[in-house]
């Protein structure tokens, strides 16, 4: 084993509304030992996603809460040193929920393999993971657009964003994706093929929406829930499907801005609104993981990585996905790909 | 012609919140003349609908509005008095938009064959009308629940209501009903076959809802809107499915009360909420009235008529609904089934 502590992101107190790095800790601690049968994995890359904020609550809406003191819940993918599973080999790359530390100890059924396709190894958190995923799910399972419809993403440049309106545009939709710099405006249209692109931080959002969706939003793939939602659903059309895929701008708090029921709009305009989860649609992963691998090779599917070095610097890139300083997917390089 | 004058009712003002019976003026005037080709009806039973409130505002929601002096829109039965079209006989009887009136001119291809199985023809307004359809089409189509799960409907004793729950429970669910009067609470277990039910006027909806569900709801079909649905949300399952069928708790106002954002709760339970219209499945609409002619055959599904004799009580009959007084369909009879 390459070194003898353990280095660890460890929750130091709840984030009182958006998160901060000084929220957490990094600590030393002995290399942990695998029991019998488990699996002892170097971490390379570390997923930070926005989800994760919500463990962060005493009781979180969803998943299971990080305590303080608990090192932080997060993905990654790595390299198995020693395992205790013939199943496993030594060498092989894998994904699994390692937390924001060097080193882990996973149970082998917990344990993914990477495909060898799937490269390079850093996509298994992005384009080729759970983001990549969630995109295709969110419009092929949930927003369903039709060719020739008007689809509006939020959260546009980001891992699932980008994803999800790209796909829509396989399938022949209008897409306008919504997003917070001008840089990332013109990524989208210039080198992801959004057929418009709206800075919600320079633009007033209702009149731009009218302006890039003069026929209306026939679906929305929702990332930011609050203003932004309120906003896309003012120019929604008859029947129209809203995927509720994440609501960051709304993970911070547990008290939101009360709003006119959305019950009322989906009634008056006989549309559909839903929230998912990528696990929601699993029947549907193989071959949707098949599309985004053979879309990516064909560089159909463009992706954008945002890696940091250093597992210190996890708490302050994840601080920034709250503040959109990610671009595309965000992800923290723990230690090289081979050693 | 059985007589001279037309009677009709006409809208005199805009109702300023809850409509009333005061909101309508009676008025007498020459019997209406044919064009070629038209058709001239004799109106025999009316149904008053909530919806219908929606159509009294200057800008209505969904729906062509009714302006003051016009006769008030409103689906009726009736006679086919003179016919300028071969293809519908003398004698016939006939469903079609007449408006509020004894005698209405009608374009034919505006007019519907009332089958001879439908019986008595009251029913196809009701059980085997628009809102059979309605409650057939929000069960199947789109709250979709599966046997063994908890659905819960508003509005429970009413013409959509009623069928909704029955379906459900031909469907092997556990259903309950909500409804304003201890009478149609009994009534819907009683006779209906409803699991439970509560009457949102004496009992405290939250803990009855959590008396009678203690699994959660899985499945609502919503007629109501408002504070019983927002309490109906706070006990959804994961996946739930919500059909915004109705909102008779809110037509009155354009200003509701703000709510925390449905799309929160649907985004954390990733649960689905979609309004209709019983046109937006037209093409299950065969199918779906064979079900509920066999249903209505051999007793599977119970049917109730309010049925109020003279057209000049209609407008009293229309407030009443807004207030729960109609048990089950509201219809008036304007004149007798045969003269």
């Amino acid at each position: 084993m390459a070194s003898a502590v353990n280095t660890q992101i460890v929750l130091k107190h709840r984030p009182d509304g958006m998160p901060r790095a000084d929220n957490f800790d990094i600590v030393e601690s002995p290399i942990p030992r695998p029991n019998a049968g488990e699996v002892f994995v170097r971490t390379i890359y570390l997923s930070v996603d926005p989800y994760m904020r919500g463990l962060l609550w005493e009781r979180p809406p969803r998943g299971k809460p990080v305590h303080p003191g608990e090192v932080m819940i997060g993905e990654g993918v790595g390299e198995v040193v020693f395992s205790g599973d013939p199943r496993l080999r030594e060498g092989a790359i894998v994904r699994g929920n390692f937390g924001w530390q060097k080193y882990a100890i996973a149970k082998p059924e917990t344990v993914h393999r990477v495909d060898s396709d799937i490269t390079p190894m850093s996509t298994a958190l992005g384009v080729l993971g759970m983001p990549g995923l969630t995109g295709h799910h969110g419009i092929r399972q949930v927003a369903r657009p039709l060719a020739g419809e008007t689809v509006v993403v939020s959260g546009a440049a980001g891992a699932v964003g980008s994803v999800a309106g790209q796909i829509a545009k396989i399938d022949g939709c209008r897409v306008v994706g919504i997003c917070g710099t001008d840089a990332k405006c013109a990524h989208l249209v210039r080198e992801l093929g959004f057929d418009a692109s709206i800075n919600y931080r320079s633009q007033p959002i209702d009149s731009a929406l009218e302006s890039v969706c003069p026929s209306g939003i026939d679906a929305i793939f929702d990332n930011v829930g609050g203003d932004i939602l309120e906003a896309m659903l003012r120019h929604i059309n008859l029947h129209a499907r809203i995927a509720l895929c994440g609501a960051i701008s709304q993970y911070h708090t547990l008290e939101p801005d009360l709003v006119l029921p959305h019950s009322r709009l989906l009634h008056r305009r006989r549309a559909c609104m839903q929230g998912f989860l990528v696990h929601d649609y699993a029947e549907h992963a193989t071959a949707a993981m098949t599309d985004l691998k053979n879309w990516v090779k064909t560089s159909r599917l463009i992706y954008r990585e945002s890696i940091t070095n250093g597992l210190e610097h996890t708490p302050a890139a994840f601080e920034g996905l709250f503040h959109g300083t990610n671009f595309g997917k965000q992800l923290i390089r723990v230690s090289p790909e081979s050693v």
